[in-house]
């Protein structure tokens, strides 16, 4: 991809890329490059709260939703709660108002966590059958939110490690339900919907379909579902991992498709900690909306996904000032050296 | 701003604001709220390489700008050199490439470097003289960049702190010459360019006006700038320093008005480094394109302004997959704890 040049500025070093969906940039910058072993945690520093003190690890009364792996865990395996301390509550369905030239408007909706019941294990060292209950957990909340009448975006996420924001050790997800679509999402969704317009084809159809043929940035991939590094990756062993048929509403996910998601998270997760000695990151879920927008009432045109995003690099002046993203890790190199994980 | 609401999840607990310019939202939660003193780092880590090794201690015989603050330090108090380690280089022309459905282009364009003198005094230590000189580094090799055929941004910007990227603990700052427009750039002047047609006004002198009305979010002003923390705060203590004359291009400022943005960008960092007892921070340069983008031609509705970023908090799992930053401190008070520190 990089012209050796030695010393000399003489040709180029880094490829601009263009995210296909968003239209941003990344700049895949390798000379500047580090070996995948640079990115590895230099001591494993353990971010382990006492089991004693700690509020995930008892049964809460209420608790929404209470799963349970069958016949293991002496009766549940995951439970959803309200967040105690929440960035949204349930309130009256919110209503723009004016301060001066501004906008804002109340901070409506629904805050959940959801916590897998041991205090350490977290989704890397778990089984499919316990990433499937989660992953089945995230479905009904899903579900059960996304009709309420002030909700219009469903965001799951999950933050692993101080790093990635992390506050409690505990492993643990969260659900916010919130009133207004999150701009990173209009984003997704306005990048899918023009190029749906331009050439009738789901972008991430498209996507996948090519990444099936190259093969150099797949990670890993079952029956229904693709692990692989994107092209404009935003930081060094970023993971997508998309259904590998379309679907544009995550919730519609059968079962055989959830233990198959179970399977491709946890190996993607597995491989990062293994290869990358159990590095902080965040996941995260982006599918339709829970109602149209304005333009493009229909999500036809749009593919959910997850995407992963270990913290191997820090934003700096120029990538918060220009959305530009400096990765020094081509996205091909950072999918070869996980692909060889077992 | 937010009502009281105790134990009771009555009411509403925080408040989305929308960025007039962007669009963008961003959550103030100051339920979940620290008081400033939470921000202030618990140990000084003193981030402090070894001056006899630095890189940045003397002159560099290919300097491209050599300034001097009038008969102090030796000769020079500014230097800028080439990047020794550059993301973009000089070379032909960015064409752009398919790879598959992708698109991609080279990385041409400029990487430098902007040296103080002084190995450990940073810009909040400096006088007003020595941040004149500078921003009129950056002002001279704007000018000299910005004519290249291949430059279509240029971008300005400091890290100080680790945890802000800085690699090298010598403060110094970079410019960037890239052939794309940055996508957070273009959302910033799509968003002026739609405010003033619908608006018929500069959206940055409505803000700059209302400000000046309400004081509440106001920092410190002088004749031609305005610190301020925005109403739609990204984190926690974000600064922005504003022209009170209407301007689309830094370039143009005058060695009044530089004196000037010397002043306040001084004191706005003095106010960070006094309150926060010395914080990581980023803060970069929107300015006008140095050329055309297609619809748009003209930036005459632009207004260039400076944005102070201090990491206070992390960005996770809901920040990275909405876009949505959760600030837990309000603007307001932000302001007033800035406002206080002399």
């Amino acid at each position: 991809m990089v012209k050796k040049i030695g010393k000399k500025k003489t040709g180029f070093i880094s490829e601009l890329r263009r995210d296909i969906v968003s239209k941003d940039w990344v700049v895949i910058a390798t000379e500047r490059a580090k070996r995948p072993g640079a990115f590895i945690k230099k001591a494993v520093k353990q971010f382990d709260q006492p089991q004693k003190t700690c509020p995930f690890e008892k049964l809460h009364k209420e608790a929404l939703v209470v799963h349970s792996v069958d016949g293991k865990n002496q009766g549940w395996w995951v439970q959803i709660i309200p967040n105690k301390y929440p960035t949204f509550v349930k309130g009256a369905c919110i209503v723009s108002y004016d301060r001066g030239p501004y906008k804002w408007t109340e901070g409506v909706g629904f805050h959940e966590v959801v916590i897998t019941k041991d205090h350490r294990r977290h989704i890397a060292l778990m089984s499919d059958e316990e990433v499937d209950v989660l992953l089945r957990a995230y479905q009904d909340r899903y579900l059960a939110l996304k009709d309420d009448a002030c909700v219009k975006y469903v965001s799951i996420f999950h933050n692993h490690g101080q790093q990635a924001g992390a506050s409690i050790s505990h492993p643990h997800s969260q659900i916010m339900a919130i009133p207004v679509i999150p701009p990173d999402v209009y984003r997704s969704l306005k990048g899918a919907s023009n190029y749906y317009r331009d050439n009738r084809k789901c972008v991430h159809c498209v996507v996948l379909k090519y990444e099936l043929e190259v093969k150099d940035r797949i990670v890993y991939e079952n029956d229904f579902f693709l692990s692989y590094v994107p092209f404009a990756s935003k930081t060094a062993f970023e993971l997508r991992i998309l259904p590998k048929f379309h679907s544009s509403h995550f919730e519609k996910i059968t079962p055989d498709e959830t233990r198959a998601l179970a399977n491709v998270i946890r190996i993607s997760l597995k491989k990062l900690y293994k290869g990358l000695r159990n590095p902080d990151y965040n996941f995260f879920l982006h599918t339709s909306p829970t109602e149209g927008i304005k333009g493009m009432e229909n999500f036809d045109y749009y593919h959910w996904h997850f995407e992963i995003l270990p913290k191997t690099s820090i934003w700096a002046g120029f990538e918060i000032g220009t959305g530009i993203e400096v990765s020094i890790m081509a996205p091909e190199e950072a999918a070869k050296f996980l692909r060889k994980i077992k």
